[in-house]
């Protein structure tokens, strides 16, 4: 007779055990990480699992199925003393009797809170670096003089499996007081994240220590965001963000590489700051969770090249020129104290490695993320700041740059412009008939042009309008005809609507009524033709270097992303030709990323062989770029044709130059 | 035809390699330990060698032999500008051309200058925990955006071998500024000492740094005794020693333990006041050497255990009773900014393991020096403090305990004792005719009854008597029947001496005439023979476990064992009987230990795995312990024979008992 077939989900994983064999045993040597803490003695009940016979019946912990074994005296008294769910066994005493299918719990959600977002959560596998391992130490014997910290050792070698331990050298001091008030038990804080066989004692508890925490933290030039997770539930406790106080020192990177250069203490500065604003933050998620800091094991971190230099105390000045060199492009490993990051003594800090001198961790992350090296279809990652990080890539291969956008899309350089909050006016539709507008304002629930919107908007007022809005206004202002594909506003249409007003030499939009009166001009149409042409001429580039015309999908990760509209973005050719139903935003894409290897440490080693394998594009030193930037100027593009979106779009037919000059003189514009 | 053979000295290792090999690549197949710090460059003149060839005959460089290469470009501009010894060569640029003989220099020299001692010097071969790299680093590439450090580390692979490095994090702050102050070259220091094939980058310099520097260092509970050694030849550069400062905490081992117990900063105060002498310490030997501070890259450190947890920062308080318990007794890995040793940022402390709680690293240290465990004979290690730490053993098998000498053998508890230093009586001789005495005084050359005595001793004073004179006047006395083999001072001698005289209801021995009158009293007598009763019964409890009844040599290590004449040691029953010409005084074999760990991290795989296989044994539990100690109260030993001792010392018949009491009566004693 053969042995049972045992299958565990979400892995997939499955092997052939005999009858009796601990289902915690079959998962350990199938591989399968399944948390325990207290290693089997059924204390800890981190261990649990639901299990489906072969036929898929759910399985109660009341009722005996045949193909597990009984709850045994361990499992009762726990779930007697700390309460087990319906169908939750403990997989330390459950034993396998037959054929079964074992779901492992995975608690963790991704694509959380920290910004709207509207991507499916998904389960991540858990596998820690940092694991907690429950010992009973012998007692000290003079015909066996080994150290309390050997016979600890001995123990963790035994139960756990850990053959070459190191040992923080600050535990060293308390190891004699922890035993002692454990009654020769204790908890110790193993963390193993390199793919040697090296692991390391980073914390030690008297007795049974039933929590560990940790922290994913993406750094950005604007926002700092962070999510607090259990590592043995891998459950997401909260998520919180602050400003970067950085911003005090320049708006964007470049000024605050500028602030470096031109001050002596000026990147020390900068690195307090951000470490204060950490510390902060950590205290935030904390208070938020009610969880004690001191019990933060393990930290990860991603960032921009600028934001992850000076998170780590480097100079960024050569990040401000070419070669753009960075200091360490891998992943770092390092002791949170080494940075003044105020947990556990003994915790530990991941960096994700960096792509490239403008392309970070933070897209490092949001590749682990989103995975376009995990699948067939040719996957356009993109991540929009003061510099685009585009990524673009399936599993045969994977390619990157970055692209100068500017901060137009962040509502600077726009004389309306200001950053999303309430009162900026983040939607707009034209009606191309009259050309008149209606728009939405952040913090107001109705459209301009709905009943009490001027009640809900008073209050507020209407201050300036943001990114997403100002996308969305310049499409319209497009498909209403009101420009030109060549990006002019059309001055001859001034006849007809008192919305178009000369301004200077040129024409402009007014958008709204009220005071401040806010209006598109010609000189915004530019700025922001000259970002998305930035934009889409590094995405050409790389499609260029993968030899395909078109994508199958689309990813728009971090805030911009989540607040912009995918078809205005391709209407007015921000992003190429896809089918929009393939254009997500994925939200905080690099907090995600930092999520994974937070709570999987194979994620870690995955994605430090995958940035190591992209090749990586440098734009400046690319001879068709330049000319894919003058071609991405127009509306969506001069040459590349867009028929997805012309499927779903209406869009205006190929005219006539426009009216350029106050006056209505025409001329023909130079190509 | 086969390939040319070659052999190295002093390792013995051989192997064929083809023609045209340079000789340290052959090294390096062989595993043999040939500096280099530039990598085969030329420049750095590390990798000198001295090559015999198949018949023996020196080879000059200015001669080229049929067997070597002939000087290389190379070879002759490092020859010209930085001088090369004759008869040395550069392997990395010297080729094989027939049979050769290589020597590589070792110019480390073990049992130095800290204490005198008599044992001969001999080489430690070389190789070091921490390895110096000059590397040449490609620069920054936009088109592979590598980060400096990885691009360092890819040549520290390329060219060194490395393939798994870990980098201190202090220095990816400074990486960026390195490598562009060297011009792309640069020095990484490595520490490798694991078994792992895990290495970690502590340090980097611009361009060529040639040269980096190690401390040993035995910390004793009296004195503090440190070598400076340049890792890089091995040389010894400086030898000092100070005295410990936390004897104002208390003169011995418990006193200081209880100091601990009794005071709530205790413990923090005595590793505040070791760590800064040993600061001090360092920057004496740094001071006479002219070496700076910060290019020290790796230090040992020995002393038994209490003083090894009271330097490392743990509480001592579990050593001061059963089960003695150690909070380490494994080696301890850490970096020296740790605990505060002011040298190099990076810079790596090694503290050799503990045998047991009262068998301390500095026991692991001698052992590892004399070598036991590396023969087949049996070896007696004895080192004598307050605590008297033995180890007996052959490369079958080591034993090991400690016996509670007490201080008598350093001065304590004797009328006239005091320590080593002038004024104090050192040599003591008596005439069995007239039982008249002469001495040496520390600090004065003459022999009392020579000519000069009391001019050289006028200035200095006789003061007291000091460890090895009471070992040596206390035998004499016993040789020339003063005392009984019980140790009773014979009464009826008064008769026919002045020296006899009554004290109290006892008899004394006056040493001196002049003031202070220096006496050694009964008492002084029954301190001595309990010292060494303790020493004793702890031996022969040893050479009970290894079933043998007597031992092939005996090693005397610490300053105690120096002074001190192994004829009398043996006369009085310090230690068994053994050929006297096998018993040798090996000076601070402790800090020879610590030296060689330093210089060969393969000497401290060694000693951990010997220190494991070590039975330790605890006198406390063994009941035989007791009666070893009553029987070894008489001189020699009641049941023990000497006949080895008894060759070569005439011994007293053994005789009725002495008077014992003033006013002549004899009684008998009770056994």
């Amino acid at each position: 007779m053969t042995d049972p077939l045992v299958l565990f989900m979400p892995s997939g994983k499955r092997g052939r055990f005999p009858v009796g064999t601990p289902v915690l045993d079959a998962a350990r040597q199938l591989g399968v990480y399944v948390e325990s803490v207290c290693g089997g003695r059924g204390i800890c009940g981190r261990c649990q699992i639901e299990v489906q016979e072969g036929h898929f019946a759910k399985h109660k912990i009341t009722s005996a199925g045949d193909h597990i074994s009984p709850p045994g005296a361990k499992e009762l008294r726990y779930a007697d003393k700390r309460e087990l769910k319906p169908g939750r066994r403990l997989s330390c005493s459950a034993t396998i009797q037959g054929d079964l299918v074992v779901d492992v719990p995975q608690d963790a959600i991704v694509n959380a809170q920290v910004v709207r977002k509207a991507a499916a959560t998904r389960p991540i596998e858990r596998h820690p670096a940092v694991h907690l391992c429950y010992v009973e130490v012998d007692e000290p014997d003079m015909m066996k003089p080994l150290g309390d910290l050997d016979r600890l050792k001995v123990v963790l070698s035994r139960d756990w499996g850990y053959e070459r331990l190191d040992t923080d050298f600050a535990l060293l001091t308390g190891v004699q007081k922890v035993l002692r008030d454990g009654g020769w038990t204790a908890t110790a804080a193993i963390h193993r994240d390199a793919d040697t066989d090296t692991a390391r004692i980073i914390g030690l508890w008297p007795g049974l220590k039933n929590e560990a925490y940790g922290i994913a933290c993406d750094i950005g030039s604007t926002t700092i965001a962070m999510h607090l997770v259990s590592l043995l539930s891998g459950r997401i406790l909260a998520s919180s963000g602050l400003p970067n106080p950085q911003i005090r020192f320049g708006e964007d990177l470049m000024s605050r590489v500028s602030y470096v250069m031109m001050n002596a203490d000026g990147a020390g500065a900068m690195t307090r700051a951000v470490r204060e604003a950490v510390n902060e933050l950590i205290g935030k998620v904390c208070t938020e969770a009610s969880v004690n800091r001191q019990d933060i094991l393990d930290l990860v971190f991603v960032g921009n090249p600028v934001m992850h230099h000076l998170f780590l105390g480097i100079d960024p000045t050569e990040l401000g020129g070419a070669p753009f060199a960075l200091a360490t492009s891998g992943a770092v490993h390092l002791a949170a104290a080494e940075i003044g990051i105020a947990v556990h003594p003994g915790a530990r800090v991941y960096v994700l490695p960096c792509i490239a001198g403008h392309v970070g961790a933070d897209a490092a992350a949001a590749t682990l993320s989103e995975g376009p090296h995990r699948q067939d279809r040719m996957m356009l990652l993109v991540d929009v700041g003061t510099n685009a990080e585009i990524v673009l890539g399936n599993r045969h291969r994977v390619v990157a740059c970055s692209s100068p956008t500017g901060p137009a899309f962040e509502g600077a350089e726009i004389s309306g412009g200001q950053r999303a909050a309430p009162g900026a006016i983040e939607r707009v539709r034209i009606d191309p008939a009259t050309l008149e507008p209606r728009y939405r304002v952040i913090g107001v629930e109705q459209w301009s042009d709905e009943p009490g919107f001027a009640e809900a908007a008073s209050g507020i007022g209407v201050t300036g309008i943001c990114g997403s809005g100002i996308i969305e206004v310049i499409a319209e202002m497009f498909l209403a005809g009101i420009i030109t594909a060549d990006g002019v506003i059309d001055g001859a249409l001034a006849a007809r609507s008192r919305r178009i007003v000369a301004s200077g030499r040129t024409f402009s939009y007014v958008l709204t009524d009220s005071e401040p009166k806010i209006t598109i001009t010609q000189n915004d149409v530019r700025a922001i033709q000259l970002a998305k042409a930035a934009l889409y001429a590094g995405v050409k580039l790389l499609m260029g270097k993968q030899g395909v015309d078109h994508v199958d999908c689309i990813r728009l990760a971090g805030a911009f992303g989540s607040y912009i509209d995918p078809k205005y973005a391709m209407v007015l050719g921000l992003i190429p030709d896809c089918d929009l139903a393939e254009v997500k935003a994925v939200g905080n894409a690099a907090g995600d990323g930092a999520l994974m290897a937070l709570l999987n440490r194979n994620h870690r080693r995955q994605i430090e062989e995958t940035v190591r394998g992209i090749d990586k594009i440098e734009t400046a030193l690319e001879p068709d770029f330049q000319r894919f930037f003058v071609d991405a100027m127009a509306m969506p593009n001069k040459r590349d044709p867009f028929p997805r979106l012309a499927a779903a779009v209406s869009l205006p037919a190929p005219r006539e130059p426009a009216t350029t000059e106050v006056g209505g003189r025409r001329r023909r514009r130079a190509r």
